[in-house]
């Protein structure tokens, strides 16, 4: 169900070591304070055991005014008796978003154009990319767009350029075909998720000239994944992933056009997902609630 | 989570109208029987109002013994209030499945395969057909089968037949290309759920000879419709759908193969989701948690 | 293969009632002109009958400056033998098309970021639509852009001006969600192909409001159509077809921006298919090399 | 279109390297013969080098007597000429294939039920095993059975006894989920090709338990690959690959499911193409003509 108009409309999301109980006490503690349960999506991974985690949607009568004290009433009753990390967010706040990108502008068009058209509840902050080439598509979206060069050199510089520009003002950023590394430190600092897109193959080519690789070993399917950037470059939890089908008859061009196909579709849906609130990282992996 | 091991996994399947507390009373309710939720999917028509649906699967020590307990204490405690229509089964105890066929093997085997490898929580308690040609594929899986011919004089004699055969042995009828249209008397009188195949085009061709007609008319995609039988033949609600691509080299022959692939993967997932208690009706369409 | 670079590819397209020898008379013409064939595809309807299709690929060395003496050899030594319908094209000579559309701006924005991507094989001579919206995102992209009101009064004289505008300049009219219904007069007179979109659903709803209806049924895909525009409204012979996977849980609002998505990706693909001379219209169907 | 009942109906499957005039040569070559071309598929790795494919299917009355004579012709007036590979069957004489099989029978049964329905244009000379588990259901299809245990001492001996049974019987092997490696010398004596079958994902995961590998990870699709075998295990040329959707929701046994049934798709599909003389390999990969 669309919730994203009403001002009213909370998202909770939980995640705690499984014991009894918990839906009970999540649900009671909603109703207790007048609210009404839309969508609850419920995910254990062990039947006894493990870990559980519950995505729910609620509706709150003046929910913004009252945001502080629901906050603080989950965090009295519900962390200290099942340990549990949650997070509340309102459902007509979107995530603020900055988007970084390179050249190729498929992935980038794909989301500003989405936003322009009320699909992906986020505000887009700012696009930043290391070339300038892309600058004149972005703000014709009436966005801001920031070109930080990045070399050999400069590279701890353009990050705390980088670093500089997000402080305080994004919730998440994307990487739509972003052509940097980014650093450990990076990582480490910039304090929100961040989430790339990069093809695949099965099986997987590694290292430069995949769509070459891809033709010369004639697989049958081009693929994309989205995923959360960890250290661990390509390797962080998966949030989505597809594949379109491709021939003997298709070119290295045409391998590359259906990848950015693919490529601007797993990542559309991802950053819609997690700006969503339905995407809870466990450890290497993710759970997706597309309820 | 698979869960059809375990003798003392609870299923319960709720619907009412929406009103605040209702997640709230089922989980307290389950808390305090010294239950733990396994899994919870829910889902609400609308914001407010609207109608409600919740599946929760739930441990609870000694649930064989119990069961009747459980089911008086949710009848006393939310029907009356919620005004509520609920279900609850267990997990361990399979359901009893008719399968109706004639002389095409492909659904048929399907189902009878993915049994014997443990992929469907059922038990097959008979196979019914029009015609003898598959006597014995049924037969080598250890399953009764009944013959019962069928023509436009004896119609009435043999749904008496199949109703006899059928009375108290089963919780479910699946129709795989079975190809006698079944009469509103036997529909009233059967009183478990029936569910049926059928081909699916874009755009839908009516009638007979419909992958001729498909072919005539060039389409791309083949489909297959699994639903529950009700008597408006083929528009009952949908419980799965899915289609295969087909090319203008593809003859008549083809497309008909193609189709009996999509049918037999439709079906079972229909079969193995309603088995799963997975499906709810909700007048003409279905909530289907595929959590 | 990628051919469109080569000033010395050519396309023949050809048609005509299965005989003997029809491959091995195109092939020798060609070798006897000098070329050398890059890609052939060919489909016969029947065995020993029906009718037979061709499409053949081929380097002539300069080509640009022969192809009015290869045109004739084609017409003198095929046409009378075979009764075939031929159209020789050069592959480096775009398709000169005209998009219409209306307010939606999904399929139109997806055709002018392809085209500029070089991914489409055309020029875009321009962009007609009935209402102002998107004339400002149609001349960022340099193309022109004319805004032709239509109503139920001035519907004739409307098609007159748009057929003064197409006259000459154009090879091919999309209609990218144009959602005016072109007269038998004007398709009549328009001179070239006419490729439209629209959505599709298993089972077919006819009339307003068909994602509400799909909604009201439970459909599990949601599906579009590319197809030739003939006089029977959105029956003409199909060029390319698609799905998307839907649940329960998505909105009347969420289902319509799947149809979006899928609309504009078959919409891409059956221009680019046209536009690279792989579709014959044979009928009620089409025939589509995909090779 | 559907030749395989024709008595008259002939495969020629050629590759050379490419120049001008083999399309000519080949079809003039038919047309002299009587024959009449009823699918031509061609294909070309670049514009004026590379290699030249064509798979041809033509009707020639009294093929089946005549068809010494047209194989001498073929010889004689393209192979030297063209530095040609060719390869002529007889559409009705079906492959003789053998199938290996361990103790799964997903992939194995598809195939029995796929031929005895006429779906697959070859002949199961037998089924090998190296244990006795499916022996029952090998022989209700009137099938032989042939165990041959294999462990690591009698590994070379089980290979002979393999040559053996399959010496001058069989055109193909198809290895249906057989959980041995055949060995350098097997492969080089064999003589016939080899079609194996296994998992896949994106990435890729070596070594056992794969699919508790992809839990661990999150992955979204699970995949499998049709190939040639040859010396580098899992590596030869891919002949078809397709994935399924999964969820956090679903468990290792789970995807195992997921995982067998797109196994038996993509195996099958590889099969009857590799029957119907539609792959050809080319160094790594494979030409597939679907057409």
């Amino acid at each position: 169900m669309n919730t994203e108009q009403h001002p009213d409309i909370a998202r909770l999301v939980i995640s705690c070591p499984d014991q009894h109980g918990i839906v009970a006490a999540v649900s009671e503690l909603i109703a207790d304070l007048g609210g009404n349960i839309i969508t609850l999506d419920q995910y254990s991974t062990g039947v006894e055991d493990g870990q559980f985690f519950q995505r729910t949607v609620f509706h709150l009568p003046d929910f913004a005014r009252r945001r502080h004290q629901v906050q603080r009433q989950l965090e009295e009753r519900l962390v200290p008796r099942f340990s549990m990390q949650l997070e509340l967010t309102a459902a007509a706040e979107p995530k603020r978003v900055a988007i970084f990108a390179s050249k190729t502008d498929h992935c980038l068009l794909d989301l500003l154009w989405r936003h322009r058209r009320g699909d992906l509840p986020m505000d887009i902050a700012m696009v930043v990319s290391n070339h300038p080439d892309l600058e004149a598509d972005v703000q014709r979206f009436g966005i801001e767009f920031h070109h930080v060069p990045v070399d050999r050199e400069n590279k701890a510089a353009a990050e705390s350029e980088h670093l500089n520009l997000l402080h305080g003002k994004v919730d998440l950023v994307v990487l739509a075909r972003y052509m940097q590394i980014l650093s450990p430190e990076f990582l480490d600092q910039v304090g929100v998720p961040v989430i790339n897109i990069h093809h695949s193959f099965l099986p997987a080519f590694i290292g430069a000239g995949p769509y070459q690789k891809a033709k010369d070993r004639g697989v049958k399917l081009i693929g994309a994944t989205a995923h959360y950037v960890t250290e661990d470059l390509d390797e962080g939890p998966i949030i989505e992933q597809d594949v379109i089908r491709v021939s003997h008859a298709d070119d290295v061009a045409q391998l590359t056009r259906f990848g950015a196909d693919v490529e601007r579709a797993v990542l559309s849906r991802a950053v819609k997902w997690h700006c969503e609130d339905r995407v809870i990282r466990h450890g290497a992996t993710t759970i997706v609630f597309q309820g």
